[in-house]
């Protein structure tokens, strides 16, 4: 079984399992089990996976969830949490946590904020309180959070900006990508260095030459997702993940949709993260094996099937459209329940089942099928 | 075992099975199976009990939850309620339910309500729109539903209220009672007639005498905890409850604290449902086996140790307060779930060790014992 052989694997290797065409399979050791790529990453932003516990993440099969640096430094603090053990021990979760670097959301919530060599200074969106932080600051969260895969502070540049904009946050990026290395100084963790250098190809490979320059255990891909035609994306991350080392793990960040998904996988991506399909389950949106539906639709207000015919999530195996669709339309919190563990069921089926067509070799036609499902 | 006996037992039928001075211990048979009293009914408003799933409360031993024909019958709707095969189905729960007959509710959240001799007209609260009930409109809606246990219409006086408006309220609630029972045309259903009388002893008898004059499978008591001292409730149920035919199951509507629950079952009550233990719990409040606390307050901040270390539901086998504290603080639903959970574990662990006590013939102890961590 895949867990004898991954017994044998020290924290932070990366086995490549199986290949077809660029799409891949493999397994990550970290210090609180392996992960099975590809795979997709519930965000639980605020030491939680909203609305849902960590039993019925395990249940869905999650194998690893993502923690907000930014947010869970604000409130209630990294001291506090690695005062009563740690990120996975406050929260009850066992499995892998990745810890993004906050860097990112000073840039999408916070306000005043001042870009120097040192670090980025800026007024918090809680309660405008001034804050720093920086590589060292970045990867001292992380690590007291107790985090497996710590990622680098990095300089996402907006987007649209222009090419010296690009061109000085990858610089930056990469200078601080080196502090981050020196900084980190706890084994169980694994440092991912991210890539930037906005949507031209020629700037992208510079910043994935410079970024995978440095020896660590895992790269990202950052700054997709951020408001470019998603078209622009499907383009040139085929082009560019292939060039990532094949001997460690792959991930986009903030990425996707279903489609994307498929797409990126295809391109050669292992890891994935998004907050959408929790997000559009509060606001009533489910992704189904027929494509997504929003179950505030007046035509389910009598509808006795389940959402997804081919799911076995509890909320299908259990509930009708119709009564979906009333715990929605009366604003009752099962309703965001039901519909985001539905929705990160059907993430995680989608990449388990990515995973299993491509050590069967049947990736291609898997793929296929599935697109056509979802290109609407 | 308990379910032997029972298994003999037909719908509407109520098994005392031991008295300890007032206090009881029974079963009661309904269409979805047995309820061994004293029990506690978490309230599932609008076809859910706010925030759990179905297998929770079967987790947590819930034998029967209450459903809310006001609210039901105003949205989605009881007609697609039965369509799509009543209440239980349509919100996934397999055991016993009792619905209110709306007219609280009328009370205390419609507008411009009119009383007459048929009915109440009023405009309900969600759109403003006219709507009426009877005694007729009532039970068809609560047949509709296909409740196991349904409440009579009635006319609950506000408090505080003259004698002449307790007078008519009791008048009127007999009369439509009588039109209640008439209307009563489901067998599976249980109609349960419901004392008024205000707050005077010599009035809650005349209105026990009536009521009960009538043979039906069950009597509550009305028009307590609708705003008066707690202490004449505690006063005079006692006093009135034992009145109740002794074959029959006893409900207080709306009930209360664990500290009313425990003095109230002393009185002979075997039924009680309250918002409170839900209420409360999204408003951070939580029931222990050391009297209530506010997960908000300060000193919980860094605080490891579960809410109720006695207590062994979800929240507190797997979570801290100071956990707990930060999900609330940052707003959370998980919060309100684990919140919402121990609540109800705690309620239902009452009333179930009451039962216990009461079959063991260690009531008097367990009672003393409890309410001295209740009076604070």
């Amino acid at each position: 079984m895949v867990n004898q052989t991954t017994n044998k694997m020290k924290i932070g290797e990366y086995k490549l399992q199986k290949k077809s065409g660029q799409a891949r399979a493999g397994q990550l050791q970290t210090a609180h089990g392996v992960v099975e790529t590809p795979i997709f990453m519930p965000v639980g932003t605020k030491a939680t996976v909203k609305s849902l516990t960590p039993v019925e993440l395990h249940d869905i099969k999650a194998q690893i969830i993502l923690g907000n640096t930014y947010h869970l430094h604000l409130r209630p603090g990294e001291k506090l949490i690695q005062k009563l053990g740690g990120l996975h021990q406050f929260m009850g979760w066992d499995k892998p946590i990745l810890t993004d670097s906050g860097g990112f959301q000073v840039f999408s919530l916070s306000s005043l904020r001042k870009i120097t060599e040192e670090g980025v200074e800026f007024r918090n969106h809680l309660d405008g309180s001034k804050c720093f932080l920086s590589p060292e600051v970045s990867m001292q969260i992380q690590m007291d959070l107790g985090s497996d895969i710590i990622m680098a502070f990095d300089d996402c540049a907006e987007y649209p900006a222009s090419p010296q904009r690009i061109q000085d946050s990858m610089d930056i990026t990469i200078r601080w990508l080196k502090r981050c290395k020196e900084a980190m100084n706890r084994p169980e963790s694994l440092l991912f260095g991210i890539v930037q250098g906005g949507l031209v190809y020629d700037s992208r490979m510079k910043s994935l030459e410079q970024v995978t320059g440095i020896d660590l255990p895992g790269y990202a891909l950052g700054g997709f997702s951020v408001g470019e035609p998603i078209e622009k994306m499907h383009e040139l991350v085929p082009k560019v993940a292939p060039n990532l080392p094949e001997n460690k793990p792959r991930y986009l960040m903030g990425v996707g949709t279903p489609l994307d998904l498929l797409l990126m996988i295809d391109a050669g991506i292992d890891m994935f993260d998004c907050v959408m399909p929790t997000r559009v389950a509060r606001n009533g949106t489910l992704y189904t094996s027929q494509g997504k539906i929003n179950i505030k639709k007046e035509s389910y207000k009598e509808d006795p099937t389940p959402v997804d015919p081919e799911c076995d999530c509890y909320t299908c195996k259990n509930f009708s459209k119709a009564y979906l669709r009333h715990l929605y339309i009366a604003g009752e919190i099962l309703g965001a329940r039901l519909n985001s563990l539905h929705n990160l069921t059907f993430y995680l089926k989608l990449t388990n089942q990515a995973r299993k067509h491509i050590l069967e070799g049947t990736w291609d036609e898997f793929k296929t099928r599935m697109i056509t499902r979802f290109v609407t």
